[in-house]
């Protein structure tokens, strides 16, 4: 199992705070030593860090907690491999074009009898994540060879997901950049933080943050983890099923997709 | 205009020597002050570096400097913006996965008059480079849905490259990963290090390195660059419309287009 880390915000916010969690739980609070990555969009740009290496031994971690990068869109991911070697390829987030913008995939899980369709994106690694991955963006772009609005795109995703939840465990997040999806399948939980802001506490390292130093009135955070990442806030817990859509850190829709057959 | 820089190697190489001395050039000794970025490939994966930000005063850079990241194909770029704004999402090397693996792809030049019709592949940025990268893919894929050798494919990145130079100046660096292709337009230099190695002194910083105590009798080490990076060396010059096809520091194909209509 993995873990995930993601961020919609409406205006650019700095992720140390979580990263710093996150990356406890990478070989030392956790037992998720494969790798870890962090995705964070930049415009239109993706600014990609990644490491086979254990997170809380990172050199390349150690980089993003020194140097806050700002974004309003984050999505991050620590891995305990169970499919595919330890390697850079197998290493989430997942990154590929569409339309024209960069689409950024971490998924939390595994999937049994999982064979898709060959497509036009293939995976590059050896993990049924990337392979999941590819195999939604095929479908996306066989319904849509042209852009939609992500409103008309999301029975395709809400479809996908259950889909590949009949074949075992799909918990993930995926983003163009301009909206983030998050799908659970067994363990995702969220938090909206707003004015008035307060201080927090992390579970997994001793610090401690007060986001009322560090934001304006009208800032909107929404932060998802697999767990609540503090220890004295009212985090959300998605039930199994349960999707969100991000944009800006509201919640534009969500829902409940039913067990699909496997 | 911008400066390129590549490695292939047989063994995976420290490029931070050659990387250093491009760095200078970035707002320093050169005019490139509009972003860098440089791409690694580890096995299958790449690891990607960029900055918008000029590279003599990036702290990814100096991230990149501080921590070796050895490697047996890299692609490095820096940036003196003439189409596109300064932006991450302009910032070379472009990548895009074709066959299941990563292409990457770095510019020097500008064009002009160069509409390609719209493929698979599209541009996130508004640089003429990324649009051109994207042509090239789609271009490949229509000639070839499935993987072939790279020996088939070379006609195709020849004549594309031979045609984008009909609309400007095109000199450029691809990779799968596996080989290292090359072309130049009107600028590039390229040196292969082996046994007997010897000293080399930057041209753009006061740094000298002992490749003997770096390397081993049977390592090849090929650096390309947009100009000769060191002072006391024999770098070849590319002539205008030659291309050569690297794989582990060794020359594999090399040949010269003739200049196509625009």
């Amino acid at each position: 199992m993995c873990e995930l880390l993601g961020m919609s915000a409406n205006v650019p916010t700095d992720i140390v705070f979580s990263f710093t969690g996150l990356m406890q739980r990478g070989g030392r609070t956790g037992p998720h030593r494969d790798g870890w990555g962090i995705a964070f969009y930049e415009g239109r740009g993706l600014r990609l860090f990644q490491d086979p290496a254990a997170s809380s031994e990172s050199e390349v971690a150690r980089l993003v907690q020194r140097y806050p990068i700002k974004s309003q869109t984050v999505i991050g991911h620590i891995r305990q491999a169970n499919v595919g070697k330890v390697s850079l390829a197998n290493t989430h987030p997942f990154v590929r074009e569409l339309w024209g913008r960069n689409w950024c995939f971490a998924h939390n899980g595994q999937l049994a009898d999982f064979q898709p369709a060959p497509g036009f994106y293939r995976a590059v690694g050896d993990t049924d994540s990337e392979t999941a991955f590819c195999d939604l963006l095929n479908r996306v772009r066989l319904a849509f060879p042209e852009p939609v609005p992500v409103e008309q795109l999301l029975p395709v995703l809400v479809d996908s997901c259950a889909g590949y939840r009949g074949h075992g465990v799909f918990n993930c997040l995926l983003s163009d950049g301009d909206w983030l999806f998050s799908f659970c399948s067994s363990k995702l939980a969220c938090i909206t933080r707003r004015a008035p802001f307060g201080a927090a506490q992390l579970k997994d390292a001793e610090l401690t943050v007060d986001f009322h130093a560090e934001t304006t009135p009208t800032d909107v955070v929404t932060v998802l983890a697999t767990e609540a990442l503090t220890a004295n806030e009212p985090w959300t817990l998605y039930q199994p099923g349960e999707w969100r859509l991000w944009r800006g850190g509201e919640c534009l829709a969500e829902g409940r997709a039913t067990r699909a057959p496997a």
